[in-house]
């Protein structure tokens, strides 16, 4: 099984951004920990990273057919891309949203969930193990198919 | 360590309530595989489910210093009970905000999050499995503290 | 035929309850008036009341399989409570929401209707005789069919 | 006793127009129906419909020395029409609104209710027996005094 | 000099609608003595009433090269009726909008002017004596030309 | 094929309606034009009008079973009327609205479009050009079906 | 019978304000010329003006035991000043409220109009001719008192 | 003279909730010094706390008869239980509400105040102080009538 | 122990303004009866009235050093003056806000406290009386320092 | 003449996207559609996708030298893209939103349209015909200048 | 060159009010700072300050005909003062808005941009540095005329 | 020292895109005067362009560790972007914000500041000297500290 980690923007200034709002510890740190936990499943992670809308789109598309299930981390673009939403939308793997914090403790821009519309899951508010719990539901997921 | 499931209005129906949205398997049996997989973490699970919004901050009340965490499905309750939100916000122990569905692809209604304000994590859109993957989550956060 | 009704917070105190607004008569008077009705159509009516939102929702759910069809007067909850609206939606039997004055001439608060778009029918603004025909609405629900 | 219907926009076209919401009978049916019934309660019913905000306005100024009590569907214009609302709050018969089907669990903008405002009672959901329990509720209106 | 004065809805039945709003007089008195003062300034005025929103455009429309300036009382349509807004956008003869009542002063729905945008003057809350007003200022108006 | 274009309000007066806004052509000259045009595609074309709410609804009714087609422009009432988006989701045949100028870079209240929602296409800012595209859209909309 | 005129802020430039929204004649003129028509009513008329909201309150209870009839035009302040309605509110006179341009032609912060509702009359679009008719209605209304 | 107070939910955690907030002492102890500054006005002092929205209605309908006076503390019920509301607004006696906190300097969703409508008085921001000026407020009340 | 009362737009018509709502007794009368109860504990109360947003500023902020507590009655200015809400924000000394009606009760636009942000406490719907409390509560902040 | 189609995101999914509301064909079919039938108007016809809103705005700028007219289809970014909207503001030749979807019948985050407001004409509903008629629009308004 | 800086509301308390907010250092101390600057310029600075919207615009009218330029901070006037932004708009002169702080990272309340509609520029967040800036801004706009 | 201006969307048509609002100068020109101001400061300044949201993130990392302050003109961006206003959020270095023109009088979608509250100073509506002054600003801020 194959699955893929898309983060948006400013995710790849993990342990650098404001981190006594999301840690300090780097992305490639915890990509590194996520890939040896999708191991332990039997699973291959591929981890991916871009600041732009449209950047993630094509990353959604690409790797629609090369992998089982999607964790994904829109970061702000979540709050108003409908444009990722509808890149989601035309997937028939599953896709399970994560934020790393609890957005709805946040400002109230923060309260809109545009991209979660389209996703199979949502997980916020518990930090890079939010990612593993991804990463898990993935693997039912798919083991099961999408709609099971 | 002892965790607690408190589940809000309308989960006691859990297979019996709109089968095409929420499943068709009953709470009893959802609880007991909960509770299995609790164990298997080396946790106990105890189970509640009740109707009423008070009888809800009760139930927070009455555990909080009986158990280490809390899994929380407030169901409708979630997208309008400032009073559950500031029962929440009162625990010093992590709780888990849990919902079936996928809240963001229903009604507009539902897309209101006013107790998740509260918690310390929220999951949505995977089912039963979401009670799995949240008592992973507050296992952890047992394990290593609230704000740690 | 079994039906019942639910009348929900502050019914009991009718005929006390600014009377101005609400009438003169109490629910107890109200409820023979309507019982003897309902005997005349050959079925037998069923009253309860209650204060508590999770209270409705409990009653709603113990009288599902012990009749044909509910009265529901959810009085304010009407206008906020998802949760009784889903306790509503995850029932078989048809559903007649009543409220005894013309909410649409009252406070702006009173316009939004949460429960009753899980209702079949809905009567508002003629007083007790609003119970009468909802009863007769039921009725005749009842012997064609929810859906017919 | 004579009490009249005024039927709105598009109520000319029920049988044909989207009969999965609206049902398959046509108006003329209803109205034999409903005469039928009228009579059997010893009142005469007149039936009128008009697609046009002026002509209904037109029709309860027509009426209001005419008949003793107004069922009037007002259709789409119930949801908008402050003109109908106004023609309706000059009437001194009363006037029960009916709408064919549950407005409340259809698109938002059927939510707002403007011209039930004026009226003295509200009845939706419950197709053509609607129009039965808005003649009960006028004849004992009428009988008993508009503000009795 | 020609003017007209064009009354919406509901104003044929001045002196029989909520007299305590409206006043006790009728809208044929009431023309009577607008006539009359019209004539002392030496214009002729012609005084219309329709109840339907198309009727009043075909009015405007068909007045606009008739006479020089035009009374329009749209009633509850000069709330909501963009299409006789744009019909007034459309002549380039004066047209003073006139309300018997202070709309400002009632419910939250009176108090959104659509037409009013489209006109050249407005005046509200003085009664019958607010027609009196608008020929004063239409006949100045026109003496001077609409955009002197 | 038999076509049919209902224009809505004010739309007898293009060409003397703020000729910078709506151009210096007559309805007429425009009709001729789309004539000779639905002519070429072996389509005739007959062209109503009407400036009434419910006038446009008895049109869209009376042609329903004599036309294969109709081309809208509803003009403001595409703004707010909920009554001709009824009358036109009761049609079995294709409509396509048109607007003459771009709604969308005027004054917020064209923004929302009400009967669009029940029209199968939209075409606008296009000048009367846009009723030639919709005839297009039209003959072609009818030759494969409406649900094609 | 003496009436005043209170203009609010910048009602003191007219004729340098914005002449292409406000015209280009001074205040002092158009005072001039509003006196000699009281005057020729056999009323006498004062003339205030300040840029304060506060002022304008100390105006407006000042003159209210020594006049029986004012003129207001709130300028800006028309459209939020809750405290001058409290202070229209509390006089037994009548108030008409003027302003020189359609407001509802203008931007949309124009359009919410707080001192209206507590004025008697309402006249807006007509220029300095707008104080001219203000003053006729407050001679009628003074004459035949308020409330009449 | 008997008073009652009756504190909604989380108040019985007061002490321990948020301390910060809501300070750190206990409801008792609260309890016992207003019970001793009620007893020092000649007054009997009854105490009361539920968690649940009916319970509240159910207690405000058992004091109605059984004491002169009420302090409703609702806490986060305030801002959103029409219930509550009504129920207030049914009593013949007088209450007055309060809360610890300055509401209006916490979170937009504290800011709107719905059973505050029903309720004489209203008192916020001044800890357990606002109860003793509650007191002292319904003492004068109930010895001078409510709408004395 | 020196305190001050500031109120704002309207209150020096106590009284005369609106009786019905606001009460028969004048501002003088009131005051003195403050000053007598202020004596009685030992206090010294200077009153002070203004209609001028900017002149309760400038009172807020000449009082600032020569007492240690206010009572501020902003009237209609507490729903819009950010600028006196910012004049309280400044201050080190205790606020205490008080209406004399319960403006939840009452319009729309009187439920927005902006004022009521930067003050310590807030009372409201007593009358005279809230100035009474607020007295008191003045008096024990004063004592116990604002921020005990 | 050179026209040119910019396609947005997600529409390089054709044919794979929800095919259910898209259509079972795939972009490229589509544009060779297109191209020929630009050929059989003398046109030269170039299409080009990207999913990033930067790259729209960097073929749009791209273009404008290079072409007479542009198609823009920018799939959900039509619905709050500014800056693509400030794109099509800057460029002097004539450009026509076109959407497969009627947009109106869909979401409503999907019925805000900021694009359209700088683009020339807009057409929605009509499947990949749509294009067709934006193509003939175009090829009009090049022949006759964007403003004629 | 003459130029005149007119603070707001508050901003004769700086040093005073919030320094966490505001700074520590007095106006006077910055205006001093300021004229400084300006006689750099070879500029004179007049310095006004006044806590009333009246007076407010009672200085930009008196200073219209003194001076080249305006520097205004019109403090918490800047969100809701219509009035200051109808007199800067009836100035010839440039005008430059500076606030001290980020608003925009500030209450929303203090988002809403009234004043700054009207002026030719705007700066804030950069504390007393922003009138450093406006004073350039102002040299330039001087020296090259308002609409250069 | 180290200085960046990024700016955004559209920019680079500078002087060819609506010339009437972003005037006539293209951004070369513009940016060579700024980095000649820069040096006069002793600054080096580099300049950098990009129209896509994900592109200005990616510069402002790049660009992070690379100078001591930045310039940002997010054009459209300023708007709506979250993702940008994070990204800056993220940053130790000060930025200023930068808009040519005043977004405050312009449409309605251009007064919501997203990326402002994310920066430390805000300047509009003073064309490209607004970058001067920006940079001045920087200048000072990097000598004396961001959080000085």
């Amino acid at each position: 099984m194959r699955l893929v980690i898309i983060n948006g923007p400013n995710l790849n200034w993990l342990g650098r951004r404001q981190p006594d709002i999301y840690g300090s510890e780097g992305l490639d740190s915890i990509n590194a920990r996520l890939q040896e936990f999708a191991q332990s499943l039997g699973a291959e992670l591929v981890c991916h990273q871009a600041n732009g809308e449209g950047q993630i789109i094509d990353l959604l598309q690409d790797q629609a057919d090369k992998c089982q299930g999607i964790v994904l981390n829109p970061g702000a673009y979540g709050h108003y891309s409908l444009a990722i939403a509808d890149a989601v939308a035309a997937l028939s793997i599953p896709v399970v949203e994560v934020h790393l914090t609890n957005v709805f403790a946040r400002e109230q821009i923060r309260h809109s969930q545009v991209t979660a519309a389209s996703c199979d899951g949502y997980i916020c508010g518990l930090g890079w193990r939010g990612y593993i719990l991804a990463i898990q539901a993935l693997e039912t997921l798919v083991k099961e198919g999408k709609n099971a």
